[in-house]
Order: structure tokens, then sequence, then C-alpha cells
């Protein structure tokens, strides 16, 4: 379904958001560069738009090709979490997600020689409230210290979540509905 | 997390289900039985925690083990999607979710030798308008016959589904949150 006039490049070393571009085609390669995650934006769609944004423009593409970069921070009452880098920082994470609902951004950047365009997604997400017993063995059973704020919904943490509200799949790094759609339009129009 | 005072045990042959429980334990059984899916319940909470307890009640269990049993229905309108049996039903039950918000219910059934007790999760799904080239490239390449509303959403189906509201797992056939809470909670108890 998605249209073979361009060679899709995946700006990303996340296997996660590999495996989703998966869903929606087989056909695209891997091409990554380290990025300064430094930003000047002030909202949290803009900050995950302008990190995508640089990250597309730090990787070369050729023509005919479209290059994909996406973004995603954690919000909380207008702190933004970034991965944990010890025990203490992610318990702490952990604890102030608890009982309460944050937001999950996504930035995506859609590149060719000729245009770009930049769209985010967000969604919400409720925690349970959480025990130190499970806060204490899930920091100990997974790696934790890769993800923006200390979780990952397709793992165990799973359970902490009771609600959301949004694209579920933008919570794991890639709002792939939104960007299939956005591929569909440009690949119409280009 | 899950204490091993009791054996759990699925009875359910859904590869999905299985896969979720593994979210929260790698020690269980599975075990099936064929079940007469009628029910004389009138809401879509009753009935799904009607069938998954008829599910529950066709499992033979022995001292020690917690049966788990689930039953999953789609409604939109007061009408209920259960599983297509052709093409066309299956178009047209994609073309009547396109651009709508439709509720998928899972009733759930623990059960030991001595207790058991239901409980339901619903969730919101709100489709993007969907044209007939994509609802005919996914009934063609999709299986959409075994599943209720003639989608999954962790399948190319995820390019449906503009937002959910609730627990994605739910959608998937198995609130595995609630379920955990509930089976730490009967456990502790017990």
């Amino acid at each position: 379904m998605i249209d073979s006039k361009v060679e899709l490049v995946l700006g990303s070393s996340s296997p996660r958001r590999q495996e989703l571009l998966k869903l929606i085609t087989k056909n695209f390669t891997i091409r990554t560069a380290n990025t300064d995650e430094t930003y000047n934006s002030t909202t949290p769609s803009e900050i995950v738009q302008e990190i995508s944004y640089k990250k597309s423009k730090n990787i070369e593409i050729s023509p005919r090709e479209l290059l994909i970069t996406a973004d995603t921070i954690v919000t909380l009452d207008g702190k933004i979490f970034g991965k944990p880098h010890n025990y203490d920082e992610a318990f702490e994470m952990l604890q102030t997600l608890s009982n309460k609902t944050h937001c999950v951004y996504t930035g995506v950047t859609l590149r060719s020689m000729e245009k770009f365009s930049s769209f985010y997604e967000v969604s919400k997400v409720t925690f349970y409230k959480l025990d130190e017993e499970v806060i204490d063995f899930y920091i100990k059973n997974n790696n934790v210290y890769d993800k923006a704020g200390a979780y990952a919904i397709q793992d165990f943490a799973a359970v902490f979540v009771k609600k959301i509200e949004g694209d579920y799949y933008n919570i794991m790094g890639l709002p792939i509905a939104k960007l299939y759609w956005q591929l569909r339009h440009m690949l119409a129009t280009s």
C-alpha cells in the first residue's frame, strides 16, 4: 500500500521503530547518524519536531529517497522526562508518574531532496498507583536506561497503564497510522 | 511478580492472549475446550463476562490451579460485531466502522476450585475514514475471518486507528494490566 516511486529510508536505530514501520511496508533501509539532541523550542510538540528535523538533516539522502526520522519525549506538569541515568533516577521518575496522567510526544520528519515536512502526535497515558515493590521489580528486570520516562509500554510496564488516550504506537515511538496517511498523501501529490 | 502459590492456567487457544499473559509471567499452562458462545445477557459488559464464565466452567481444574478465560466483542451503536464469514461481510463491517468510534469489550473470569470472579474492560477505538482501496487491500492480505469486527489492531489495521481511549491490550483480547492487579489482589487475599 506504500507506492514504490520512492525508496524509504528509516533514520533510526530503534528496533521498535523498525518493527512499527514493518507494519506498513517491508521495503525500507536503515541509515543512522549521531545527532546532538539539544533544542531551542519551548513546547513539547515543537521540541520533538525540531529534534526529528535535526536528525533528518544529519543523514544524507539521494534522489528518489524519502527519509523518515522521529523523536519521542515524555512530559508531566510541564517537566520533560528524558532517559534515567541510574537506579535512583529511574525509581524517582516512575514514582512521579505513578497514579497520574502524562503525555508522550513523538515528532516525525519526512524529507526528500526536494522537500520536507514535520508533524507530531501526542498520546496521554494514565498510570495505576505503583507500589515500591513493583517499581523495584521493573527496574531490576528491564532495561529502563534507554527509555524516556524509564518505561516501555510494550514490556512488563504494560501493567502500569490504566488507560491511554491517543495512538498506542506513538507511545512506542512512532505514530504509524498518521505516518501512513501522511506518506500516502505525500506520494500522491509528489 | 506473580506469586507461585497457584498454578496459572490460560483457557484460550488465542496466540495473542498467550503472548499477552507472557508479559506478566512465564509460568502458565494452556488448556482449552470448545464452548457454545450463546448468551442470555443483554449488555456488552455482561455478555463478555457471561461467555468468559461459560468458557471457564467448560475446563476442568485441580486444586492449586487458577484458570483464566476471556471473551472479546466489538460494538457500534448498540450492534454487536462478531467474526465475518466472507469477504462481503468483512468489507461491510470495516466500512461501517470507518470514520466512527466503536467499543471493544473483553470479559475475564478467574476461577479456582474454591472461588471465581469476573470483570471486564472496555476501550474505545476511533477509525480514520477508510477508502475502498485500503479496505480491499487489508481484507486480501490479512486473516480477518477469525477476528471480531474484521480487524486486529496489531497488524496492518494499526493504520486504521486514529485514536484509542482505554487499554490497548484489551483491544488485542486481554486487559493485561487489570488482570495483573486482580491476580495480585486475589493471591494476596487467598
